[in-house]
Parts: C-alpha cells; sequence; structure tokens
C-alpha cells in the first residue's frame, strides 16, 4: 500500500516537473526568438558588441545545459540542483524595458565602493565591542534567560552584538547583563549608539551622497548624448541659406515632428514652431533645432474654457434661477464641509457593527449621497474638465463610489437571491467603503501637497519595486535550494505534527510554540512574505534562530546564517537605505 | 516586633526624604544667588525683559510652593506628589550655560508645525488601515497565539498597527491573517510600505529641511547681530581722520584686543593687524574693523620646524650613525605595518583563555613593545609637535598605552600580594586592553577621514545628549509617579517573589518570565535604562503590555499608554529624526 501510494506521489510528482520544465522551454523559446529578431534589426558590429546581448546569450545557454544536467541526473534519480534559476532576473535585467531597473543597479553598484569603506569600519567596531564584551562577561558566569551561559564564545557574541544593530534582540540581549548590574549597561547604551544610530546614519549620509552624485552625472551624460544625436539630425536636414547658415525649413520640420510624434494637435505643433522661431523666419538655425527634444517633452496643458454641453443642450433650463443657484451651492464651500461630515459619519457607520439592519441599510443612504455629489458636481463642471488627465482625486473618487455601487448591488443580490454571503464580495464592498473615506485629505491644501509629492514618486517607487523583486527572487530561490520542507506549514490545525511544523526537531521550539510554522521556504510566495519578515528587521533572529533549541541549527547547519546576513547586508543596509535617500531627495526637491 | 520594625523603616524613610529636601533646598538658595548676583551687573530694565530670567524666578518659586506643600502634607500623613521636579529641567536650559540646549530646543519647536502636518496624515493613515483591517479580519473568528480573538477592538487594532509602524510586533501582529490565507500578508505588506517607509522618511525628510532651514537663518541673524556689535564698538573707538573718514589707531585697536583675548601672542596679535591694515598705514577703517570679531574665531596653528630637544643636549649622540638608522626606520612605513600585525596578534591573545599562564604573561610582552613604540616615536619626533592639539591619535595612544601599564601593575600587585583578583580593576585592564586595538583604523587614509567627522561632530553629539537626558528626566519623573514600585526586582532570584517581579498580578506573565523585571520606574536610573529601551523601541509593546495578562493594563490603568505614544513620538519621531538630519547633514559638509 505505502509503496503504491508513493509511487503515485513520485508519478505525480514528475508530471508536476515535466509541466513546469515544458514551460521553462517556451520562455526560453520567447526570448531566443526575440533575441534574433533584434540580431536582424540591429547591425551585427553593434549587437555584438553591447553587453546586454552577450549576458542574455550567456543566460540562455547555461539554463538549457542546467535543464539538461537536471533531467539526465532526474532520470537516473541523482539529485540535483537547479542553479541556473538564481539566473532567470538576468534575463529581466538586461531586455530593453530594464532600462530603469538596470539604472537602479548601477546606482546600487557604484555605491557600493564609498559603502564597503563604512561597513568595514562598522564590522571593527562590531568586532572590538564584541571582544570587550567577552572579556568583561564571560567570567561571571551569567546564564540566559534559557539558562545557558551568557556571551562566553565570541562568534556568537559577535552574531548576537550583529543583531543588536537592527535593535531586533533589544533589550534581551542587555538583560543578564543588566540584571547582574546596572553598570554594564553603560556598554550597551554606547553600543547602540555608536552602531545603530551613528553608522547607521553614515550609511544612509554616504549612500544618499553617492546617489545624487551619480544620478548628476548621469543626467549629464544623458543631456549630452542627446544633444550630441540633435546635432547629427541638423546635420541631415540641413539646408544651405543665402547667409551661409545651414538651416532647417519650416517644411522638414514639421515632416519631422510629424514622424517623432505623431500624436500631438496642429495647434500644439504651431506653438512649438513659434517658440523654435521666435523672429519669424520661416526656418530655424542649429541652436533653435537642438532643443526640439526638450520641448516635445514639456506637457502642454489645454485649458479650454468650454462651456458646458447642457448649456448648448437645454440652454433655457440651464440658464435658469433654479439651476443657477444650484451651481453656486455646489462650489460654495459649504457644500465641502457638509460632504466631509458626511464621510466622518460614515467612517462611525462603517466601524460599527454590520449585523445591525439599520447599520447595513445606512450604506444604501451613503452611496446615494456619494452618487448624487458626483452628479451633481458634473452638473455644474464640464465633465471635460472634471475627468481630465490631471484630475486624479475626481478619477479615484467616481470609481471608487461606482465600484462600491456595483458590488454593494452584487451583494445584496447574492443574499436575497438564497441568504447566501460571498466573503470575497463582501471584502471588496468593505475595502471600497474604507477607501472612499481618504477622499477628506484632499480638502486640506497642506494634506494635498503632501498626498500629490507621494503620487508623482509613485512610478519610481515601482522601480525600487522591481529592484527588490529581483533580488527577493535571486534569495528565495537560493532560500528554496537551501531551505525547502525543513519547516512544514499544516492548513489543519488539529494535525498533531502542526504543531512543531513537522520538523521533530522544532518540537517544544518557541518557533512553533509562536505560530512562525507559515514563514518557510516551501514555495515561492512563502518565501517572499520570510524574506520581508526579514527585511522589517524585527525578530529576524528569532525567526531564524529561536532559542530552546536554536531553530536553523536544529533544521541545517549554522553556517547558514551567513545567508542571511548577507540578505540583511544586502537589502536593508544598502537598498532600503537607497529607497529612503530616493523618498528624501523627492521631498527635498518637490515640497 | 513588626510594628516596631515598620516605624524603623518608617523613620530611616523619613530621615531620607529630609536629607534629599535638604539638598533641594541648597540648589534653590545656588541658583537664587546667581540669579540675584546677575541683576545686579545687568541693567533692570533688560533683566526683566529676558523671558529666560522670568522663567528661572517662576520654577523657583513653584518649587519651594511645592516643597512647602510637599512637607506639610507628610507632615499630616496624606499622599502627596512632588509635581515640580518635571520643572526642574527648566532651570538647566534657562542658565547661560545651556545656550546650545536652548537652540537644540528651538529647532525642535520650529520644526513642530511641518511635523504635525505629516503627523496628522500618518495618523489618518493608520487609522484607516485599522479600519479596513477591522472590516477585513473581525468577522473571521480568528485567535491570536495566546487563544484571545484576534482583531476585533478597533482601538486595540489602532494601537497594535500604530507599534507596527516600529516594526516591534513584526511578524506575530500578521500571523493569525497570514496562517488563515496568504492573501491577508498584502494588507501588512502595503502597511509596512506606506507607513513604516515612505512615512517615516517623510517625517526624516520634513526634519531635516526644517533643521537645514532655521540653522541657516539662525546663522544669519548671529552674523547680522555680530556685524551690528561691531558697528557701535567702532562708533566708540574711532577718531576723526583727516581724510574726514573715522578711523580706529592700532593702538587703541591693541588695546581692545588685548582685553577680548588676553591669551593670544604678540605675534598673533601683529598677525591679525597686518590683515586688517593691509596698506599699512597704522589706522583701519569702518570695514576692516568689523571683521575683526571673525579673525579672532580663526584659529592660528603655529607649526614651529623646531629641532628636537636632544639635539641640543647631545649633539653628537643625536646626529650619529646609529640614531640617524633609528629614526630612518621609526619614520618607514614597514615600521607602521609590524606595530599593526602586533596590534592583530594582540587582538588573538586577548581573545584567547586568560587563565592559561602563557596568555596572561603575554601581556607584559605586549605593553613593553607600545611603551617601546611611544619612547622610540618621542625620540624621532618633536615631543611638543608629537602631542599638540591637534594629534587626538598620539593622545589616545599614550594615555590607553600608559593607564593599562598602570592598571596591569596595580592588578598583578594585588594578585601576589594575596592572590586576590579586583573584579573592577581588572575591568578597566581588559577595557583598557581593547581599547589600544582601535588604533589600528588609523592607519588607512579613508577609515581617517570617516573618524575624524564622526570626532568632529562628537562635541554636537553631546549637545543632543543634553536634550535627550532633559527630555528622558521629565518623562522619568511622571513615570517614577505613576509607575513607582508596581514592578520589582530583586538581586536575590531564589526570593520566590523574583518569579512574577514581586506584583501578583504578573504571575505567569511573559514579561516575568523575560526576566524584565529590572524595566521599571523604581529609581532614576532604572527609569532612564527603560526609556532608552523604549527609544530603541524593539519589544516596548512587550515591555508594557506582555499578554497573558497584558502586564500594563495589568499593574495600571490602560490609558497609561498615552504616556508611551507621547514618549515615542517625541523622542523617536522627533529628536531621534533631528539627531539623524544632523549626523546626515555633517558627512553631506565634511567628507
Ligand atoms: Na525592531
Amino acid at each position: 500500500m505505502v509503496v503504491l501510494a508513493s509511487g503515485c506521489r513520485d508519478a505525480f510528482l514528475q508530471q508536476k516537473r515535466e509541466a513546469t520544465m515544458l514551460v521553462e522551454l517556451l520562455c526560453l523559446l520567447v526570448f531566443s526568438v526575440r533575441l534574433a529578431h533584434y540580431a536582424k534589426v540591429i547591425p551585427r558590429d553593434k549587437f555584438w558588441k553591447d553587453p546586454k546581448n552577450i549576458c542574455i546569450i550567456v543566460v540562455l545557454l547555461l539554463t538549457l545545459t542546467d535543464m539538461i544536467i537536471y533531467g539526465g541526473l532526474k532520470a537516473a534519480n541523482c539529485y540535483s540542483v537547479r542553479w541556473s534559476r538564481v539566473l532567470r532576473p538576468l534575463l529581466l535585467i538586461n531586455v530593453t524595458e530594464g532600462r530603469q531597473l538596470r539604472r537602479a543597479f548601477r546606482s546600487i553598484r557604484n555605491a557600493l565602493p564609498e559603502i564597503s569603506y563604512v561597513f568595514v569600519l562598522f564590522i571593527f567596531s562590531v568586532l572590538i565591542f564584541s571582544l570587550m564584551a567577552l572579556k568583561l562577561l564571560s567570567k561571571r558566569d551569567l546564564k540566559t534567560i534559557e539558562g545557558t551561559p551568557y556571551f562566553t564564545n565570541y562568534l556568537e557574541i559577535v552574531f548576537e552584538l550583529y543583531v543588536l544593530v537592527t535593535t531586533a534582540n533589544s533589550p534581551d540581549v542587555m538583560m543578564p547583563a543588566y540584571n547582574k548590574s546596572s553598570v554594564f549597561a553603560i556598554f550597551f547604551i554606547l553600543y547602540i549608539l555608536i552602531n545603530t544610530y551613528i553608522f547607521m546614519s553614515v550609511f544612509l549620509a554616504v549612500v544618499f551622497n553617492n546617489y545624487k552624485k551619480y544620478l548628476k552625472e548621469e543626467i549629464q551624460q544623458l543631456v549630452r548624448a542627446k544633444r550630441h544625436k540633435m546635432v547629427r539630425a541638423f546635420g541631415v536636414l540641413q539646408e544651405q541659406k543665402e547667409g551661409g547658415q545651414p538651416v532647417v525649413s519650416h517644411e522638414n520640420w514639421n515632416k519631422l515632428v510629424r514622424q517623432v510624434r505623431p500624436d500631438i494637435s496642429n495647434a500644439h505643433k504651431e506653438l512649438l514652431w513659434r517658440v523654435c522661431d521666435d523672429d519669424n523666419q520661416g526656418f530655424i538655425g542649429k541652436v533653435a533645432f537642438v532643443q526640439l527634444a526638450d520641448l516635445l517633452n514639456i506637457e502642454v496643458i489645454t485649458l479650454k474654457s468650454r462651456p458646458h454641453p447642457l448649456e448648448s443642450i437645454i440652454p433655457n433650463l440651464y440658464q435658469s434661477g433654479p439651476s443657477r443657484l444650484l451651481c453656486r451651492v455646489v462650489q460654495h464651500w459649504g457644500f465641502v464641509i457638509a460632504f466631509d461630515l458626511i464621510i466622518l459619519v460614515n467612517a462611525v457607520f462603517i466601524g460599527l457593527d454590520e449585523e445591525n439592519p439599520l447599520i447595513s441599510n445606512s450604506e444604501w443612504f451613503f452611496l446615494a449621497i456619494y452618487v448624487l455629489e458626483i452628479l451633481l458636481k458634473l452638473y455644474v463642471f464640464e465633465p471635460r474638465a472634471f475627468f481630465s488627465k490631471h484630475s486624479f482625486w475626481n478619477w479615484f473618487d467616481t470609481i471608487v463610489v461606482f465600484a462600491a455601487l456595483i458590488a454593494t448591488i452584487i451583494n445584496s443580490a447574492l443574499k436575497s437571491s438564497g441568504g447566501y454571503t460571498s466573503r470575497q464580495v463582501l471584502d471588496i464592498v468593505f475595502i471600497l467603503r474604507v477607501l472612499r473615506l481618504i477622499r477628506v485629505v484632499d480638502r486640506i491644501e497642506r494634506f494635498r501637497a503632501i498626498i500629490n509629492t507621494l503620487i508623482r514618486i509613485g512610478p519610481a517607487i515601482l522601480t525600487f519595486g522591481q529592484l527588490i523583486l529581483v533580488v527577493y527572487y535571486i534569495f528565495a530561490m537560493v532560500g528554496m535550494e537551501l531551505f525547502k520542507n525543513k519547516v512544514k506549514f499544516y492548513e489543519d490545525l488539529s494535525n498533531p505534527e502542526s504543531t512543531y511544523c513537522g520538523n521533530p526537531l522544532l518540537k517544544g521550539s518557541t518557533f512553533a510554540q509562536l505560530g512562525y510554522c507559515k514563514n518557510n521556504f516551501n514555495n515561492v510566495v512563502s518565501s517572499f512574505i520570510l524574506l520581508l519578515e526579514l527585511t522589517v528587521v524585527n525578530q529576524w533572529h528569532d525567526i531564524l534562530l529561536h532559542k530552546h533549541p536554536p531553530m536553523l541549527t536544529a533544521v541545517t547547519h549554522k553556517s547558514a546564517l551567513i545567508f542571511f546576513v548577507l540578505f540583511h547586508v544586502l537589502v536593508v543596509i544598502i537598498i532600503i537605505n537607497i529607497f529612503v535617500a530616493f523618498v528624501l531627495e523627492a521631498f527635498f526637491v518637490e515640497y
């Protein structure tokens, strides 16, 4: 029976493995075709000079080799590692769309030498403090709360103090010494002051300085490259005028702009030409031509004071006394305040118990009010101006209110059709309901400035998101290879194995007691969430090596710590600091 | 018997109380005398216009009133609070020496309006997320690891999510929802991204911007005030010259400088005059006079290439061949590297077991080597140049080596006299021994630059230290009034009361199990250390309200949380950010 079941499971696993490999082969094929197409379009010598293309080819070949070796070893039932998975992000980075990502990686690479000096100094400081701790505390027969000897092994002290830099084991690491004598607190206070507060600030300062320096250099380089290309374009288009100066005629200029930006209107094009040819000569010189690229990047907002469409459809009614009064009411500041108050009352109602019929029915009232508000605004303001590209909050408002309306209708239809409530629909209703409340912050000028800055840095934050995802992916792949299935999570909590995460070594461990079983490397999703928890830093030593017995040492070898310290240095010390530097700079510029 | 003992204890407490009050009265007297003297020196209207003096008088009067009321109530055996203790830091801030401290407080006050806008937005975000968490999670019958209902009370959710901003309860606060479904992790990831990473960076950005803005304004104001005063001084000293322009003669100028800076040498004074009177006219005009204040602030380093004193004492020997060879050896880079290697070997020996006689005797060898190094350097380099004001590392080296020598001699004298080792002396020996190793970083140019920046910002960090101490003092005084003796620490761990910190309400609490009893408000020292732990933030919710049963609610009222949240906002969000902004700015300027 058992053999049969195990045979079945093996067959299932093999099928799954084959399916995964098929998908992977397809991906490889897509990348290869893409590259082949690219090689056809671009001149041959240029193609081979670009390190990005070389990188893609090498990764594709390595992945193919790895798949063949893996398939062969698996067929021979040998243990094998899919090491090429770690290389996958390189494909993502090196395609043309990864330009932002490449820039982010460059800024890390550029910051590395400076950071490494501070890092060496910081590690030196940790080592010196650890040596002092060893000399001062190892011979005092102190015990940790678990009853093990306290601060007797140098390498353990170094790790504990390294963790203290992240504050994750404060105050526990201090307590045995502090309980012995208050004087020892001085040691830890100095340590935290120097290593947590000063050194971490110095890291931020160095990262920030480098970030700004290389940003400046990169922008200068871009500007120079653009200028160079524009001069070459001028060389192609130029005509010799009687004065002897080479110029570009209005006609050629028009053709060029139509090719480069077919989307811009004639009025916009005419405006740009007027700016270039400010003497109205019918042609422009080199200097005026070169600025074209910058001119095309300027966003021209067309502010048309168009009349309201209703004014042409029902002029008499729209211009009548009551209609004018309504317009004045909607534009009055009292209208805004009234709706703010309604939102606040709504917030209280949302917080109250849903099962009370009064409360659940009040939702219809609020929805009606919000829809009415939007309709009134559309009656008063010109709809195209109201829904212009830059009216973020109007879009937000309308989408959230109408989505909430639809979701609420679906929910109550489901409910009345069979007394059945879909949890998913209800969750969406709740989320939309709460999102509506955000609207209130837009009313205050100062808040709007802050929120607008946050919205503007949104796209750049997404680039950082990509960067973090790439780094997470690499660590997740390595982590899955090292720690897969060492710790198991059971949905069914009545399963006795769930009390020790399916690993007898963790019986009675605090890791299992805290319900951390799902913090594992068994699949990509849980790996990513675990890495996020390690990024947030708190409890990271507990996640890794909760005492009684040390979790990590229990399930693998102690050297696995290197993996986690490396992750901490790369993500928390470097990437998070670049992120903070980036937000700081954005606020210095915008706010 | 018991009555007698308790009577004794009361008498002892009363004596102690009386002694404290006597000391306090003496302090009040000192401050009063100081103020009276100041009032005599300064013109009357100026004295009463200065808010600092008014503040000191009010605090002195309030303290006196409080002491009288307290004494009276104690005599009548009534409960009484020494509320005026909170005012004490005001005395410290308002004396003339507190100028730096006042400036630091001003920078906080100036940053407050801007910070409060971001803070309101941040709190709004926490409230919105909490409402969403309530709607999404409260009806799913989830349980925390302690078996209590998870996320069912709005205010508790707000507090838990506020704590999550500090990352102190990550990942525990997420685990019940995450164990239910991985989808809920998205909620917490978004929360941490927005509130921990973005909002905390925005706080830093706002604080940094304000810090720079007001620093600039303050410096401009100082420069203007200085100029104004110098112009007035010029008006007093001026003489009418034949040209019609008012001038100051060399003679008057000399008198002035001698009065203002009696410490500077004649050569230095002559140099300054030459700079002012660059046409060598014998008198200077208004413009040249006004820059005097800045000139006096410039530090003039006298670099004299003095011959070595031994050259005049034993010229033949000092100039002989072997002596010259010795000088060349000491100045060679190999000499530096040899000593770096010795330091590294020394570091290994320090880390090894002290009880091995080879190891403990090796200390004499290393001490001899280090003393020899210093003597050799003194032989080669001119001693006054070697010990100049700016040779920080030479001073550091010499002091540490000779202190270690003395301490080691005392230690071995004690040991040989009775086989007795004083723990304190040994600790000092260990500390000095490890400090010697720091020397190694000075050899690398890049490290020296970083260390020098850190040393240069040292004095300003001390100002921040004062600021933190003042804020800690106020919170410690209030904390002691609110929480004194609610939690007790017993030196003697065999005392059964030590397992629950002397408070039956804490029986079986994790707070007691973690050995946190010494984290209490029973005296000034432990209050300060507890506040430092709260500044470091980690485990702060655990220190306050470790579950089974919630510690804080167990020993006091829930509203005591306000005290801790207020502390967090003031110290962690404002002061620590100002500190980081300050280190950042120092590194932007210096490095
Ligand atoms: Na933490």
